[in-house]
């Protein structure tokens, strides 16, 4: 499937992907804020329903496969706030930055492979002409213990 | 106090709360950045006059209350700041981005506890239709010590 | 050589500077991404030649001297990236945003003077004029173990 010619929506469809409920804040915050044509995300986590849902160090607790999949339920998690914050995903024109941090040891190896899995997902739904820049940083913990944390900027349609 | 009906100088004066000096830089940069409508400010530290008031890492050397006392200084620097650069805390129409990193050890898990501190001045001080998006990191180490630094982007009024 | 009458190309010629090919993405992102007149750059790292060239954690491996070290050297490929993505260094009207990201230990007390030599070879290159806000963080681990990793934000000129 061309991503020239079809829309974020129809390839959401088409993958076959239900979006969960978009997280709501767990302190005093708010999901998203736009500035002009910019949105955005407060920090994305591996949560289901406002609760962790994967837990742990990367390289000490879980393995960079737990990793991926935290990235990618945050990704999901991400897209969820996205289309209710903008009403479509269609509305994205642009990931402008991805932020990938990972909460890993010193000794690490896996960043990029599992900041792909977020990007991946962002690609494979929003279009190859949104593909971000990108930022991957290993830090010592997050937030409800998420062994991942999206930071998103988007450009959005008017 | 309704936030809708005063400013954020009404509120700053209500709540007693006296601004220290704004930070200076401590190596080859500046305090703050406009672009547009967008201020950018450098990482704000729990420092007082040009140096570190509160050093050490959560969950080791401090605990989670001297974390959020860590934060609220930054917020107090962050908004002094902001003055200095804007003339007035009425010229904030947003907080776009808050970004709370935290000197913590892995185990540690009041991230949003001392996030807050630095998000409830905010509001209490630039009102609650300025709550921004956040991102909360927990990290190795801070410059100076600090436990922790904010990054802070804001929208202003022309 | 005042940074007042001549241009940021002239001075990198003066200094003698010649520019490493640009980085090329480690993953599913791209290099750069504009926005309107802000250029967010990808995460810039210590590498040559698409590898790691300096890795360590910074007060383990690697002393504060390599850590300048890299910081120099991941500031040399985002000015070689910027060349790339805009044409000309002589289109940077302000360095937004720098971020430096440091893998260092708990203990590390060479933050600032390290973040200090990427932001005095933007300076030396971009001109006084041009300066950052800027943000420093000591993290766990970084991509490819590089001991540095840059986040850029430029305003650029139409």
């Amino acid at each position: 499937m061309s991503t020239n010619t079809t829309t974020a929506e129809d390839r959401l469809a088409a993958l076959g992907i239900h979006l969960p409920e978009a997280p709501a804040p767990f302190g005093a915050y708010v999901p998203a804020v736009q500035t002009g044509n910019l949105l955005f995300l407060s920090g994305m986590l591996a949560t289901k329903g406002h609760k962790a849902a994967i837990v742990g160090v990367v390289g000490k607790d879980v393995d960079g496969e737990a990793g991926r999949e935290a990235a990618h339920m945050a990704a999901l998690n991400a897209l969820a706030l996205i289309k209710k914050q903008l009403g479509s995903l269609n509305r994205v024109s642009r990931v402008v930055r991805l932020g990938v941090y990972i909460a890993a040891t010193p000794e690490s190896t896996e960043h990029v492979t599992i900041a792909d899995a977020a990007s991946e997902l962002f690609r494979d739904v929003l279009g190859e002409d949104t593909i971000s820049s990108r930022l991957v940083i290993g830090v010592a913990s997050l937030p409800l213990g998420s062994p991942v944390e999206l930071e998103v900027v988007l450009e959005v349609k008017p």
